[in-house]
């Protein structure tokens, strides 16, 4: 069987593929489907008049306000949209919380230390801002529907140091785990033992269907604010993979009180965001209808992907005790687990064979998977013909990994 | 005399003007002739082949950061572009350094009190930073060719609180200073009492010629090299007065410890700037000769509203005791300068006459001029038959406000 295995292996490492699956980019083909974002502006004027060349607007511009409002059922008001990243309106929220603290409260910086609790696996880039800015990261296990809100609800009651936790709600990165209503409810009732708690609401994949069951989960700025709570939630998203992964537009929605400690804070940092491709998305994308029908598009490109990925590992893992994979509804990943101590080898040996994928631990607080199980697949941006390859090359490395 | 004013005031506040003056922003004109900056794009591959629609490349594309570079006097590989405002640069540099620490340092949150030096009449924005992240701020002299580098000498040598000094250094805002040789070589080579001692050295005006006489300044980045101190300035950019003010791409550019240092915070922040505007950019601002017959058109534009006011304040407030203003070389603005507690009164005439003037002591830490007489004038945005009209409102605010 090893010998099996090993051979299988080498011979597939001669094919002498590169291929890197480390980032949930969009591939080429899903850009070329917003390349008419790029046609001529008819003007520069946003409905309210304002020539988007120029400074201001600081909290965007209406129409965009209006677009992202609909996209997230909130009202206008309450969404800011600016930055290209939905990721920097995430850091910077975490900044002026530090140096400012959030409504009503103190300056985290000042009630050290400060720690955020962590589904895992989750985002690393989400660990990356708290590592790099003085968070502590406190893991809580991520099931199917949602974070171990058992856990959750007892170390937020009983410990002042928690400030926030990340959540990204539908589809989750890495797993696909869709949060049920019901943890939404728990999430926005909880007590906190810290009075400036924050739901750092990463509502990053909510178009990004990959099946025909188009999920939708509770909405939880309505859920804090029935729970008494309204401040407890920020929600963040962007069209980064709804248009171009680089220069999409991105928004914040929270509570009037949110939105404007939010509008003061970022008031500092600039005079306005950039307007013009506020304005070229908003012509573009017109309404939930328009972004719907885009998002079929990206769904028939990345969809066959996730099927071929699912094929070779049904294939290839199904037999294999202790390795299992998620078969998420939507989103960009797949979460492959292997059995304790195999993910660091398998990306090794996947590398070897050409692939790079997301480094072993990536998906844990300070990069550590404690039990080294985790690899995150990324299957949108090698093409098709590419793509079961690839995951024949990373079965045979965990196989590999297994048996040596 | 008092009467024939009032007459002249009431009669001038007649005319029912409306103008906003408050703000350096550009003309519709001026807007207009970057239009062609919305051409299509003929590809989206950057020098280095990259997709300029997907994630990537923190630092900018390697065209924009060369571009930068020639502009800059600096190697492109000390040039990092980023984001659509070197405002949003300042601020970012001064979290880090609060939250981090600059390279070899510790985090200034932890060193409290962190002052910085304020060359005054200064940029109200830069010390809105200040304020609202907790940094204290100390007024220095600024004179024709610079800050008092007596006093500033003495107080960083003496303080080591003091971790830095905003400096605008060519035709400053609002004054039009421009920094002699002489000052910046003694910034570059002054003993500071803190390591960790920055100057944020915003180049806003760089190409930004009113008259024929092109003035060039001394390289702070050269002069911090050679003075043994090359981590210690930082130069912010942008073509935010030469494209589009809401719409340009901005770089930093700095020794390269710091720009190690940026690149790993800023990497926290974002997976990539807007590459696409960066290309845009680049393909259509082409080289400093490009960029050079582009600022001849805004000079074309803006020099006579200069003149305009220039003339009216020689007719009206020429033989006025007590009363002068700056012959900026080039730049946004010019300082009306009043006897002692003339500038709010004058202020808030000119309101009343219709004309929104940069509030009295926004050039000043904490919004207050201790003298209050520095008045802000922004010829940019009028149109040339409104500025005459303005600068005459103006001056009979000021004359009335002395009279009474």
């Amino acid at each position: 069987m090893t010998q099996a295995v090993a051979e299988h292996y080498q011979a597939f490492k001669q094919r002498g593929l590169k291929l890197d699956m480390s980032r949930g980019k969009p591939a080429p083909e899903q850009l070329d489907l917003s390349d008419a974002l790029m046609g001529p502006l008819a003007s520069y004027a946003a409905d309210d008049g304002t020539d988007c060349r120029n400074y201001g607007l600081g909290v965007g511009l209406p129409e965009a306000r209006a677009l992202f409002g609909a996209l997230l059922g909130v009202p206008p008001a309450q969404v800011v949209v600016d930055s290209s990243a939905s990721l920097s309106l995430m850091h910077d929220v975490i900044v002026y919380a530090l140096l400012n603290g959030v409504p009503g409260g103190t300056p985290w910086v000042t009630q050290q230390p400060v720690s955020f609790l962590c589904p895992v696996p989750g985002y690393d880039r989400h660990f990356s801002i708290c590592e790099a800015r003085g968070i502590k990261m406190i893991s809580v296990p991520l099931g199917e529907d949602g974070p171990d809100m058992d856990l959750v609800e007892r170390l937020v009651a009983a410990d002042a140091s928690i400030k926030g936790m990340w959540c990204v709600p539908k589809y989750s990165n890495p797993s696909g785990a869709v949060y049920a209503d019901a943890v939404i409810a728990r999430l926005a009732q909880m007590p906190t033992a810290a009075p400036d708690f924050r739901l750092m609401w990463d509502d990053a994949y909510r178009f990004h269907h990959l099946g025909d069951n188009k999920t939708e989960i509770a909405d939880v700025l309505a859920a804090c604010a029935a729970a008494g709570n309204p401040d407890r939630a920020i929600v963040f998203a962007s069209t980064s993979k709804v248009s171009w992964a680089g220069s999409g537009i991105a928004a914040l929605a929270a509570s009037p009180a949110n939105i404007a400690w939010w509008t003061k804070h970022a008031g500092v940092r600039s005079i306005g965001p950039d307007k013009i491709n506020q304005l070229r998305h908003v012509r573009y994308l017109k309404d939930p209808a328009t972004v719907a029908a885009l998002m079929e598009g990206h769904r028939s490109l990345l969809a066959p992907k996730f099927d071929a990925v699912q094929q070779q590992f049904a294939e290839l893992l199904g037999d294999v005790p202790g390795v299992s994979w998620t078969r998420p509804a939507g989103g960009y990943f797949i979460d492959l687990v292997t059995p304790p101590g195999a993910a660091k080898r398998t990306i090794a040996l996947a590398k070897e064979a050409g692939i790079t994928l997301t480094p072993a631990g990536a998906a844990y607080p300070y990069g550590v998977d404690p039990e080294d199980s985790h690899i995150r697949i990324a299957p949108s941006y090698p093409s098709l013909s590419e793509i079961a390859l690839a995951a024949q090359g990373i079965a045979l490395s965990l196989k590999l990994a297994l048996a040596t």
